[in-house]
């Protein structure tokens, strides 16, 4: 690779076309012209909606692909979903509709929000006496309400806005140090730019504040603020999601009994809470849900994600997000976890099959996407334990590893259903199956 | 919505044709041939690529696209790459490439990886005494290595395969419970279809094993297994990343001198290191680029999300994954996180543009490519942190997401241009721009 300057400001045509010989420079053999049109392939038909894609990022190429599913018959709070996920890893939509379907036949997932608070910080350092600016609080506080006023009419036309604002002393930690600390109603925004935009303001009010303040001398009136940002992490915009029934209705797992199931199930989730090893796996499987509903929404992963693992972490060790109890021969399972998200603003509005998604589910308001987040999580976190504490996850996945194998080597239908048969009772990698296609090949197709 | 059984089994049009109709239910004024159209212009032109896409997950409906962007100039080890990344956040390609242009003036980035070890688990119950399996533990090893040999064979022709096998008492969190805890070495792979593998063999050579022993009785023959399944927690599978330049070479930011910015700047990093609200979001940041070029390349961001964040938490309290130094004026900023990551096997031979991504990189070595990884999440977070501690991010973010609503509006280049003017003074929100341009579109454009 060369170094390039001004690539932004390239077209995609340039832009490709400078990657395209980049490339041939390493590669001689390399079809420039190939190059170029595979990934041009990948665009939409109609210029204006590629237009569209271009822009959400920066330096955009192409689109990448990824797969669309949809899981129906997802029963939550008395009324039918279906719930779309975008996720590329096999097995993930399948699970969550066979635990859609489980829970279905026993009276469905329950949710409910807990709360919907969101988290900014201003980071300051400020030499003086603490005593002297929390006695003041109170005024520069109201300043920064006064100030943000334009900026929060709308929410708080909608029910929402600044919530609370404190001063926080952080001078244990490092000397000098203070956040202004606030709360956040959003509406049904996820409010990331709102929080950020109050956030800026109040810094700006603090240091005019401080700089003219007549109590203030030398040092004191030069707050230095650090960084003013919202908190991913929001423990309380907090969601909880259930499913319960008999054990005895929990019915038979091939030859294993209910109450066999069960004990295995707790255990898992007992194993989930005190091995950190295994909790990190067990959460893994719940964002799989979550995340590809996240997706499918225009939502943020990464700030789910990280929110949700911090919250795992809370306690000082990280721990499984769900939890389960057996009593009085009552089997009942159930994840509580953090979940900012938005049903307008970001990309909910722009991107054209996020508003199909919306469509799908009924333009749920945001405290309903928060709960279908944490059925489908739950949902997720079912169908890995059911597979893991019965037959295993192996059985399932070798299968969809075997047929993506057979699908590199473009084997036909009939190589497809000979290897099939052959690796009930053999170890499937990618050398074996091409070994056997191999076999296959040269030897006459039996059928 | 209605319940319906064997989705599955119903092909995509049917499957879309269910769906449009159960939409139309809901809102009489919904096309059904429309709706489905919407999908399918999603679709490859080429139906054998489609099908490709289609079986990647279940239930497909079509593809969802996410903007696939390219940073250019990034210097790691001496090496130059352009580095592909999948994200649909806008700002963060923006990021990366900066961060990438400032560090190829500075040196570059260096990384190294320090360990690739991965780990298995096979949990399992067992009504004994401790010592008497631990001290027969060295034959059951044995015969778990050699019940295995079939399906190590390959990776151990490639330099891989079980590294050690030991047994963990675990009875101080749960009476009669028994870790048997494996490490791996997967070469070139992720590795996780081939530890299920082996784990699931390690569990039925446990349970053959303690069957057949003369040394067990009653109750000691029947361990009970609840799972066997990898750890997506491998913090022996570490890679680190760092940059490092003199303080006066970091240059001005606008009007604040370089000596100032690093002050700044480590104590944003101090601040992530002290406060989980501040941590969670930091780290988020750097997984915007960490996921962004795991999608490019095939890999699974859920795995790599859990595992850093775990990580992260290890110290009982969630905490940086960055840090940084400032000692005898060189300024010097570093990543150490655990990154398990594969160059063959899953998605990443058989998804087109994954294989795309592997050529831009130069088909990079898996310890390659978790240098990468940890240097484009480092390059993310210098990038996040030097704009938060210097212009603050509302101003770049706003910017964009202006840009996005006048999208929205579908602005002229004319009506773009005046609200960027307006809006150099003015708060940005949906309302604010659809208001600036009923008036501009009421009055005639200036021009």
């Amino acid at each position: 690779m060369e170094i390039i300057s001004g690539f932004s400001k390239l077209s995609k045509k340039q832009k490709l076309a400078w990657l395209a010989a980049q490339i041939a420079e390493r590669q001689s053999d390399t079809n420039q012209q190939e190059f170029i049109a595979d990934f041009e392939s990948y665009q939409h038909r109609d210029p204006k909606v590629q237009k569209l894609y271009d822009e959400f990022s920066e330096n955009t190429l192409t689109n990448f692909y990824m797969p669309y599913g949809l899981v129906p018959n997802v029963l939550m709070n008395g009324k039918l979903y279906a719930i779309p996920l975008v996720i590329e890893e096999s097995s993930v939509v399948a699970a969550a509709a066979g635990s859609a379907k489980f829970w279905l036949e026993r009276g469905g997932f329950k949710a409910e929000v807990i709360d919907t608070k969101k988290v900014g910080q201003v980071h300051f350092l400020w030499e003086g006496d603490f005593k002297k600016i929390d006695v003041l609080f109170d005024e520069l506080r109201e300043l920064m309400l006064d100030n943000t006023a334009l900026i929060t009419a709308n929410m708080r036309a909608r029910g929402g806005g600044i919530l609370d604002i404190s001063l926080v002393n952080m001078t244990e930690v490092e000397p000098n140090y203070y956040q202004i600390k606030a709360t956040f109603e959003t509406c049904e925004s996820m409010g990331a730019n709102f929080i950020n935009t109050c956030l800026e303001e109040f810094a700006r009010t603090l240091k005019d504040w401080a700089a003219n303040s007549e109590h203030f001398v030398g040092r004191e009136k030069e707050p230095l603020v650090v960084m003013s940002i919202l908190s991913n992490y929001t423990p309380e915009c907090l969601v909880r999601a259930w499913v319960e029934c008999p054990v005895n209705e929990l019915g038979y797992f091939e030859e294993m009994p209910p109450e066999m199931f069960a004990y295995k199930f707790s255990k898992a989730i007992m194993i989930a809470k005190n091995d950190p090893h295994r909790a990190t796996t067990h959460n893994k499987g719940i964002f799989n849900g979550i995340d590809a509903l996240t997706l499918a929404t225009g939502n943020d992963f990464r700030a789910i994600e990280a929110c949700g693992h911090t919250y795992a972490s809370r306690n000082g060790k990280y721990q499984s997000l769900t939890d389960c109890s057996i009593e009085n021969g009552v089997f009942k399972f159930w994840i509580e976890i953090p979940m900012a998200v938005g049903t307008v603003g970001g990309l909910t509005s722009l991107h054209p099959l996020v508003k199909k998604s919306f469509e799908i589910l009924g333009n749920p308001s945001v405290k309903e996407l928060m709960e279908l987040m944490a059925v489908i999580g739950l949902a997720q976190n079912f169908g890995a334990l059911k597979s893991l504490t019965t037959t295993g996850i192996q059985k399932g996945h070798m299968k969809m590893h075997l047929l993506n194998i057979l699908k590199h080597f473009e084997a036909t239908e009939n190589e497809v259903k000979q290897a099939v048969e052959h690796f009930k009772n053999n170890v499937v990698s990618f050398r074996s199956v091409r070994d056997l296609l191999d076999l296959v090949r040269i030897e006459q197709p039996i059928a």
